[in-house]
């Protein structure tokens, strides 16, 4: 076995009618069919669309570190 | 009609009692009584007031951006 | 009595399970045990980890900032 | 006459279906309407829309300082 | 009465002959003429012109904190 | 239907000898191959190489944010 | 005698009601009162409070380096 | 021969018991694994892991460039 | 021969009245009077001069690395 | 037990007559004299100090990441 | 008469026993010496020394902008 | 004698193949032949060229401050 591990990062944004952190978890939820090994992430941007004055939607961009499998 | 628009950015801080996203509605809220085109909205700053130890005030800094009128 | 005083930042770093508002609450809580006279925070960073592909934990940065006694 | 001026900036985004240099043209055309003494102009974010593979519109954020009348 | 605030940031230019604290002063002077409820100022940047080899004008850019009024 | 998206963002480096426009035409052209939903692009930063004191090539980072499929 | 040091920085808020460079020297004053090997500091933030339309304290974020007693 | 080619960057974290470099050298040793035109790489951030008060493992992200294959 | 080589940036502004490329131009030929083994430049800002409401002057910061004779 | 944690960050500068690795284990070792429960570093910051031409010390400023006792 | 000026920027760091301003001028007074063209200067960074519990040296970084001769 | 001095910083890029230590040093080698009175540096950016999946080059931009003569 390695006494090192490599990851990588994506960039995602996700979206939510809620709150921040339904933005968060959506991403995740989204990222999760395809990577199987994510650790960690970390927030880079927050943001939204406004309609009638009002939150329309938040827009959450967010990093995911996963392992490389193997690694 | 134009083929292109443009718009303004202006810089809020909302407070609220409870949460980041109320913050947010907040400045949005009385923003609206005065800006009529909003359409997103970017978070620049998160902070707050501590009263007894805890979170008295969340503060909220975010630009919003509005569509400039007949532009 | 000064007519001005002096204030010293510290960076905390709060968890939660549950939200953003949670962990910056916990990270609070516990600073409380020994400064006496917070005044304000600022979150310098969100991020957290991961488990089963979906959030395990927020984990929040943030300043804290508090009066020098006696200053 | 005074021997200091006082300016303010404000935080537009001009947009164009041809170039960057037109998206900022664009924003100053229409801050002209309204602003008689603007000076300077700042870029400070350049991205855009894309419809079917390509660019549809760029989108340039500008600072555009103009000097406060009679200051 | 409402339980939390609205600011408004704007961004100001001041100069002077003298002095960075000056040209603050300059333009939160200038800035009062229209403003009441201003709260803060944040120095976002200092520069100035150079003549003969010397400062001729400091330039000061600062955003000052204002409250919506009946926020 | 959901009544939310997801969107990932890759980094890619456009190429041009003659301007910075066709720099990101050129990395969009060649994204387009792969990724269907591309909506917007962000210019990171903007570079180039020189030869015999010219410009040779402009190189222009970009980030494009396109739409998971299905999300 | 060691060959190498190792250093502390503590972040602190000078406040003053004249001047940037005194709410520095009240913020050393206040730290040297339990900090004894201070050598360096570094400007983070200049910002205030405003009063009556003019400036009624400087607030200056510093951090300042101290060596590790017998480091 | 296109006279342009087109770039792409991803994100990695490589870590290492033992130095900085081997970090980076480990993180690249697993991409070559399945990209093969890499030309460059920007280190983002240097962290790690401490166990028992020393550096347990080095972690650096870094980002790579490749070439898009025949772009 | 050396395997290895040490390169100089120098930080110049470069304008023009028609586009930012034009400016980078300009900045690199005056300087490739006097630097002869220029190799890249990075732009650092894009700002310009207003006149009539309409842009006057393109200023293009940019950094150019060149190779140090010798070495 | 509690089902989060709470840690706070210090800054410290290590120094080192060999390498940037080096200055960070120094800075480790002097941290760990006080501090029980230190987890990861951020390398914050790389400098140093030059005599006769070459390096005379590395100078790292990390920040060191601790969990809080008891929390 | 060139339509267009190319500008040069050099950075320095001036010192004081007294103020940022006199760090400034004592910076411009000594760039002076072989400067002819100097036109803006831009504060980088504002640090300083400490003896005694008290700033003993301002060190304020600044870019000097000058006109390259007959550009 | 003068109660205060004047530095300049240059910024350089020095390469390496074997380490980043080893990049500064070629870079402050280089330097030494025109500059007599170096007193420190700063690391600006790390990054490198890949050749082989594997690191070929280290490349570190260093800030290097020395004292201008006679100041």
């Amino acid at each position: 076995m390695s006494d090192h591990h490599t990851y990588k990062k994506v960039e995602l944004v996700g979206s939510s009618k809620t709150s921040i952190e339904d933005a968060i978890s959506n991403a995740l939820a989204e990222a999760a069919k395809s990577l199987k090994l994510m650790e960690w992430f970390e927030v880079v941007d927050t943001r939204g669309h406004i309609a009638n004055g009002a939150v329309a939607h938040y827009q959450v961009t967010i990093k995911v570190g996963f392992r490389v499998a193997n690694s």
